[in-house]
């Protein structure tokens, strides 16, 4: 059959019984405006996808008196515009309410609202989603809509979508991403340009890839979110996300990077999830050494990148930039379609996250997890010190694989590493206790595991 | 509400009209045995996601006399096993047919007799959705029934449903992939181990990575089907495969990894698709320069890398096992269970590659296009050579950025490089024609592009 006959019949066969579909957009913030403004860009992509119009009925912002809406006026005309968000989810025309706000209560609101009254929802804040989600997923199962999280982790990176679709036949042993860009930024830009960790934060505000109070990025708490919500789609369990451990890059060092490479090894903020014995899982957000033919290695800057490893696909990596507007907007967006396919099929809100049953999810502790270790001591110099050491670490039956130290700039603050070979973590944290507890240590041990590829 | 409640009431929620899903399988080579395979051992993991069984019906295989299928009679009662594949799509109990012969012709059989017959189809087979896609597509649309491809390209990765799915809401400009495992294997064996073209080839052969007749792949034959795929999916196009230029990897020489070291480079076989000016598309197969800081350049080995470049999303990068049993069939088993999903909610079927209404694509000619150049000569070392060469690229107007020469092995076959700077490729094909013609050349001239990342 040729094109154009197949250009008439798909347009016969594909007719919808209605003529559009409608879109609401609450927040008109960074991602809300992109969101608007992507949507009227690619119209017409999107309707030779969808074989149907996607229409913005309403927009709401609390400011939206104080904004500029000069261009949206100009492109479309019958948009309701409003600082109420139940004038959107209330509209009769729309049929999609996406939650842009940022705030988790507001959020936490909106989509609650949309949901019970019938409506799809498209959301992009992961803190709803790491908390709420299986009630998200239980509303929309209910009122038989549907839920795009798809902008929640990794920007705009399809990974959600490959765990749910594209990878929906595997069965995945671990999850491992760097997830915070803000964090990677930093941390890249210490290796590149030898800089501290206040030069890097500093410039990574400057550049608007870091806030002003940076703790949620530099913490590891927005990490803990995402992996949260991975580990979530990976296995098919509500993760406690509040008990998972999160440990954040302030105590890296500009000379761990010197020991790493000294090692063939980087430093990577990495949140993992993998499943442990007694089917729990294991999830973290920590520092890691990174070996640099590890494709992890390979995420630089703000981008974010995602390790799935399944037990017969192997590993897949997807990386892209995981923030910003115009990213995160293709993944509301690519939500906002999938939907308005399915309310075209009638199909909304089967199994909106992947799974039709839940189960929740027992953490494993960390302790038990065997790793090798890179430990990090910064001391005043004198004689005796790596007797003390390494006579504790042997009463707790550690082995040294290799002891290093790059040239001293001063005595007063002597840092040395010493690499361990695979020891339970719990036991090397004992180990490490007592360590910190010596009197000529200048700063606090740093303590970190190394990252072996499967 | 708790995971408890959850869990009861989501299995109410979901309970399906139907008790199982039924799957044939066409096919018991090694991603068909492999498909079976995991479909079983996956087996409770995929009903939780389904809400619903997912029940193997038939398998298909021609030699079914020959095979030892004890291991299949051990797993489960009530299959139907048979050498006829007409068998497996009149299956009263078959609602999806999963198409994995190989063969063109029988593979088309296949499909087109299911989805005539009111069958959900599975395939494998690239070069039947390059050559019959959009047949294909009208019959499943026509039908309503679904249709799965995403084992065509890049084996377990989940690129296809990327682009139809997770990135929907994007407007690419442009897709590069490294899709063909058996080149990649053969490119990083003679970067790596220093081995000729031969050596490294009837390595790839000895482990199974290469045919007996290894032409499909190294001519780039089989990159071609899967780019013309890939176009197709990220712009709505049907591409005219035959019109597509494909160029192998047979006239790469160990000398020109030691250039493209010297340039910071390495050499990979890229299959790309573009759009060009006047709405039409570039697709290519071809060796390329790739920089050593490049994404692409990362992908080493039998693995596949898809970069797919959107005009607001920027690069999004995925790798994995581009070939395989075992990945193959995680994608195959990720289509039928998205189908699965789209049978329980009544939807299958919709628009099974991402659009509704297709264009037929125009090829732009590859001589348009403007690049930077890698030119090798190979040529009997006698005074005058280089104002002969460069006095040729003076006359057609291109310009030499810089002229490299490795310390020669011989003087009869003296490798030298030249590099242009960015020229139309059409020009510099009508320099080269002249240079070919030079008696003193022991080889004919090899020419590639320099990737630039965008």
């Amino acid at each position: 059959m040729s094109v154009e006959a197949h250009r008439r019949f798909s347009k016969a066969a594909a007719r919808p019984s209605r003529r559009a579909i409608g879109v609401g957009v609450v927040g008109l913030g960074t991602v809300g405006a992109s969101t608007v403004r992507v949507l009227l860009e690619h119209q017409r992509e999107i309707d030779r996808r969808l074989g149907c119009k996607l229409e913005l009925k309403a927009v709401c912002s609390r400011r939206v008196e104080r904004l500029d809406l000069s261009w949206l006026h100009r492109r479309i005309r019958n948009v309701k515009i409003t600082p109420d968000w139940r004038d959107v989810v209330r509209h009769p025309e729309v049929d999609i309410v996406v939650e842009l706000v940022g705030n988790l209560e507001s959020a936490h609101a909106i989509a609650s609202a949309a949901l019970q009254s019938g409506k799809h929802v498209v959301t992009a804040n992961k803190q709803l989603v790491a908390e709420y989600g299986l009630e998200l997923v239980e509303q929309s199962q209910h009122a038989g809509t549907g839920l795009g999280i798809e902008a929640c982790v990794a920007g705009g990176t399809p990974v959600l979508h490959a765990i749910r679709e594209g990878l929906a036949g595997e069965h995945f042993t671990s999850v491992l991403g760097i997830l915070n860009g803000t964090t990677n930024y930093i941390l890249t830009e210490m290796e590149e340009r030898g800089c501290t960790f206040a030069e890097a934060l500093a410039e990574a505000q400057q550049r608007g890839y870091a806030e002003p109070d940076p703790t949620a990025d530099v913490e590891g708490h927005d990490a803990r979110y995402k992996i949260a919500i991975l580990a979530m789609l990976c296995f098919g369990a509500a993760v406690p996300v509040a008990e998972v451990a999160a440990e954040g890059i302030r105590a890296i060092d500009q000379v761990d990077f010197a020991y790493a490479h000294r090692l063939n090894h980087t430093i990577r903020l990495i949140a993992a999830a993998e499943r442990a014995a007694g089917g729990r899982l294991r999830v973290s957000v920590r520092p890691m050494m990174i070996p640099c033919a590890a494709q992890l290695a390979s995420v630089r800057g703000a981008t974010n990148g995602v390790l799935l490893v399944g037990n017969k696909g192997g590993n897949t990596m997807i990386t892209g930039r995981g923030a910003g507007g115009e990213p995160t907007a293709v993944a509301v967006l690519s939500d906002v379609i999938e939907i308005a396919r399915d309310v075209l099929s009638g199909a909304a809100g089967a199994t909106p996250l992947g799974y039709t049953a839940w189960h929740a999810a027992k953490l494993a502790p960390l302790g038990q997890q065997v790793a090798a270790f890179y430990l990090r001591l910064v001391v005043c110099d004198r004689p005796g010190i790596l007797a003390r050491v390494s006579g504790i670490l042997a009463r707790h039956r550690i082995n040294i694989d290799s002891v290093l130290q790059e040239p001293a700039q001063s005595k007063a603050a002597l840092p040395f590493v010493l690499t361990l070979e695979p020891s339970r973590q719990e036991h090397v944290a004992a180990a490490i206790r007592e360590i910190a507890r010596l009197k000529f240590l200048a700063q606090p041990p740093l303590l970190m595991p190394f990252f072996e590829q499967s």
